[in-house]
């Protein structure tokens, strides 16, 4: 259904920042519901790279692609159109990219904005729709949330992070099998560093691998819970004691008391992102050798790094439907006239599991971080309580398997033929 | 069909090593095979934490576990017994360990010895042969072959090894769309570290993600070509100027022309296991660091670790089903009469891809490490060549998914009951 208030226009959708197992299956989403919306919306056109597809007016023209292709897309990885870290200045510290924004969508009467991505993005989208206002120029901007992280608020959880817990979750089940398996001559001890900057959905993941008490991860590690090492050797030494080894899932995140990162100390890490962010990676082998050096155990670590994001083989089926779901929400929203808003997950039930599409506004949702809340981590701080579990346990739920070809999964690559370009490619 | 010169008795098996995620489908074959041949063999046992079983006379007795039991083991990863990093000496240097395995087994009448492991065990399994021949006990021993590594000799490739190079494979197409779509603003370089001591077998896998030629992992660092920093830093830049990103795959094993690894420099390494054989881990992040220091890329590591080998949810259909059927072929062996051998895989030919069971003799399986052909090797030693993926690519074919409740695979947990002791503890 049509608002009365709509303009029949193009649409500009954009993936950003880091990608994840079921971002295309959003752009799936958002595509294949324009697609039946032909009174409202004409072509989508997805930013080469993101947000500097818009900047650089490279615009990548969907309705090239088969319906076979785009359908394709919900099964496969990453970002399809490519993503970027890259986030605008405020409006008032750099006019000029919000008029080259809004020049190239005027230029290829570009209506409406979806912009696929996390709490950086829906600033982002926030601060074009008030561009847009500001300069009368009929905009509809809505978010589809993604992040493997998982701290956005007001939606219930964030597609994309479902599937990491499912593959952390897995991986953790199945490294446990392996090194129980070992201990009794050989390895004692298996960390696993995943991801979460700063909160710690993911790691909290790996405690689903347990089936009952006392079943390895033995000790999660979150950013939420200073990291006081005396306590930590003392509980490992305590599990390797009773259990004959033991299982550590890591967060990239795990901090000092200070805020200091764990990672900070170790020379695998690297520079800074776009946003100004440390790039952490390497907390495992620092908390391996820390094990080492005090009790001489014999260890073995994982990094999962990209290979748990980009794990499209192992995706939580809920997590792509809900992905999805998502990106159909945002058109439909568009349709009915919605501005500034991002369609939400809201939970009904834990179990059996039931949710629906909500809705938040986009300048609520800008830059607040969820960290996990109190009450979901255990009381020694080393795991997580009945109640993360219920909230954790229905986002891993069911498989939804790629197809495969020749033993290998069949992830589609797009045509991704750009627009032709209109303005000067200086601004 | 019973040959003439058996005489009814128990059975041993035991798993040695790293274990993969197909050793338990052998123990399945093992099982199940055995359970069908009633007149020659009454029980099997296997040993807790492998040949320490025997040793410390802790058997565990499988006719406690239920049929369905032990069928469950074909879909679960890692050694539903427990393994071991245990070498015996030699017969001369230490005979008092194979008078006490010939005792246990005496006591318990064990007239088969079904050892599931690798070239170290291969050689344990021909010594314990040997010593049963000198001292005039009837054993027969036969070999069941595993190894991740696949670099077992007479057998065209080893249970465990399709499976890692399934996961490898997938991991590092899932990957590089992941780098891929980052790589205009953030990561242009993802490396990814797998296992394999000497062989490269493992690293090789990942040339099986590419689709077509150009395609991610551009570079493939095997233990079997010396590194060269330079042309290697080279080779990167190349490809990030003509890519835009660098896919990077190294074998834990990657060492110099003077055999020394590159493992070995990173802070991350561990001690020596109990073969003497150095702890590897850590090249990943020491390779990235160094193309960081060159060209001041964004870089992204993962080090699978045991992820790989455990990986039973995205196990090879083909690799479980020549897993289970060597396990089934070594009772069958011993059933015919057969000792001091070991099942191997024929290959009778790639496209179709066709196989059958072969022999080989334990003293010439011993201790024989298979490394990469030349002729599996490109030209420039960064890849693998035509006729290393016709022999690969059928090895991780099928997918053979175990079943999942709530999000998760269903792996068996045996009961794993201890036979009552005969012998003292001492001896």
């Amino acid at each position: 259904m049509r608002a009365s208030h709509t303009i029949r226009g193009n649409v500009f959708y954009a993936q950003s920042g880091g990608v994840t197992a079921v971002i295309n299956a959003s752009a799936c989403g958002v595509i294949e519901t324009a697609r039946a919306h032909p009174d409202v919306i004409g072509k989508v056109y997805a930013g080469r790279n993101g947000i500097l597809g818009a900047l650089h007016e490279e615009l990548i023209d969907t309705t090239k692609e088969t319906a076979k292709s785009i359908a394709g897309l919900r099964q496969t990885p990453a970002g399809a159109f490519g993503s970027c870290r890259y986030k605008l200045q405020s409006a008032e510290d750099n006019p000029k990219q919000y008029q080259r924004l809004l020049d190239v969508f005027k230029a290829h009467n570009i209506r409406y904005f979806f912009y696929n991505g996390g709490g950086d993005s829906q600033d982002t989208a926030n601060k074009v729709s008030q561009y847009g206002a500001q300069i009368g120029y009929p905009l509809q901007c809505i978010g589809v949330p993604k992040t493997v992280d998982n701290d956005l608020p007001f939606t219930d959880c964030c597609p994309g992070f479902g599937s990491v817990a499912k593959y952390v979750a897995v991986s953790t089940r199945e490294a446990a099998l392996d090194v129980a398996s070992m201990c009794e001559t050989s390895t004692k001890i298996f960390v696993l560093e995943v991801m979460g900057r700063h909160a710690g959905w993911i790691a909290a993941a790996g405690a689903l691998a347990q089936e009952k008490s006392g079943d390895a991860p033995h000790i999660i590690l979150l950013p939420e819970v200073p990291f006081q090492k005396t306590k930590f050797l003392k509980k490992v030494q305590q599990t390797v004691n009773n259990k004959g080894y033991c299982v550590i899932v890591v967060s990239e995140g795990a901090q000092y008391k200070d805020g200091s990162f764990l990672a900070s100390a170790s020379a695998s890490a690297g520079g800074k992102d776009a946003f100004g962010h440390t790039q952490l990676g390497g907390v495992a082998p620092l908390v391996a050798a820390m094990i080492h050096a005090k009790f001489g155990y014999k260890y073995h670590w994982a990094v999962a790094d990209y290979l748990q994001r980009a794990a499209r083989h192992i995706a939580s089926a809920i997590d792509v439907e809900q992905a999805y779901a998502l990106g159909k929400a945002a058109v439909e929203f568009a349709v009915e006239g919605k501005n500034a808003v991002m369609p939400t997950i809201v939970r009904i039930s834990d179990r059996p599991y039931r949710w629906k599409i909500g809705e938040a506004k986009l300048s609520r949702v800008a830059n607040v971080e969820r960290k996990m809340p109190k009450q979901f981590i255990s009381a020694d701080g080393f795991g997580i309580t009945a109640a993360a579990k219920r909230y954790l346990a229905p986002l891993i739920n069911g498989e939804d398997y790629p197809s495969y070809k020749n033993g290998l999964p069949q992830y589609v690559t797009l045509k991704n033929i750009l627009v032709k370009q209109k303005l000067p490619k200086k601004w």
